[in-house]
């Protein structure tokens, strides 16, 4: 029986679930959720994940919130080391990205959509100004290397990649970001890269 | 050659590498940053930390940032599965947990400690507002376990616990939490526990 992925097809965090099974040729069954409506605050999502959040991917009787987690998850059961190297140093360095996705992109770009886009109360110039700071230091990380970690995609690319590809959205260009640019299309040519709306 | 951690005291984040290390019986080297002066923002500190944040831990040649991605490394370099272990659901769910350290409990009990302690302009009502969302959840979770994890403390445990056990400096005592201070307790009796100031 495939996982089930409760999914919104506009939310860059269950697209980032979506890309890796699609990237892993990994079967996962989509099970849409009405976010507009509030679903994912009511039964049965909150019954799978208390803090009514989505994605959550059910896999068998296993459960998981959090789209870094599910990643880790997914990378990890599907995906050898390629995805997800687990020697100490290259787990941790892709650690350190997927709390970059989990906090500054997320506070940054990511806010800024959720502003521009959903009409989310938040301090605007604040989300605008953080995602000018966490582009600044990528564009500067990438602007010497292909990938976020190692010489090779991994699961660090994948949690990053979708707000900031979103962030127009938000009214977060990447003109001034020609290396954040340049990785983004590198991650657009992978063998069985799959898109979102805005995207 | 023993590793260094650049560290401050009062940090929540500093004592959770402190505190992982003490528990594995893992030398490390501290090297105290002076904060108030704002060190951290400067050179050396931001040539081995393009964020300007502490901890940063430097092992040898090898430099890692974001207290969640130190344990991590520390845990899988010396750790053995113990504290970290690799199979795809324990390793999702224990990033799961790294997840809420890095946003709900930094977003609520750590914002709560900022803006009580050091004077962080932030919004105070927001900050109580989340830790009693995710001190609620964490309660619940805790009445039924004894870890957050499997059957035995995890870097999950270590990662969260610091910024809650500090929440009162911020206004957030866990009288309503009976098993979130019972889980406290547990970890304080761990073989080779070290406090912080303030804990």
């Amino acid at each position: 029986m495939p996982m089930k992925l409760y999914d919104l097809d506009v939310s860059g965090n269950c697209y980032k679930v979506r890309l890796l099974c699609a990237l892993l040729s990994v079967p996962v069954k989509l099970v849409p959720v009405d976010f507009m409506s509030g679903a994912h605050k009511r039964s049965p999502i909150v019954d799978l994940n208390v803090f009514g959040q989505l994605p959550v991917l059910k896999d068998g009787d296993f459960i998981l919130r959090d789209s870094q987690a599910i990643l880790v998850y997914i990378a990890r059961k599907w995906g050898g080391e390629a995805w997800l190297p687990t020697d100490a140093a290259s787990l941790g360095l892709v650690t350190q990205w997927l709390m970059v996705a989990e906090n500054e992109i997320a506070r940054g770009p990511g806010d800024a959509r959720l502003h521009d886009k959903f009409g989310n109360k938040l301090d605007i110039a604040e989300a605008r100004q953080k995602a000018k700071r966490i582009l600044t230091i990528m564009d500067e990380h990438l602007s010497a290397r292909e990938w976020l970690v190692l010489d090779r995609p991994t699961i660090a690319d994948i949690a990053c990649m979708p707000y900031i590809a979103l962030g127009w959205e938000g009214g977060v260009t990447l003109e001034p970001y020609p290396a954040v640019a340049a990785w983004i299309e590198r991650i657009r040519k992978l063998p069985n890269f799959v898109g979102m709306p805005g995207l």
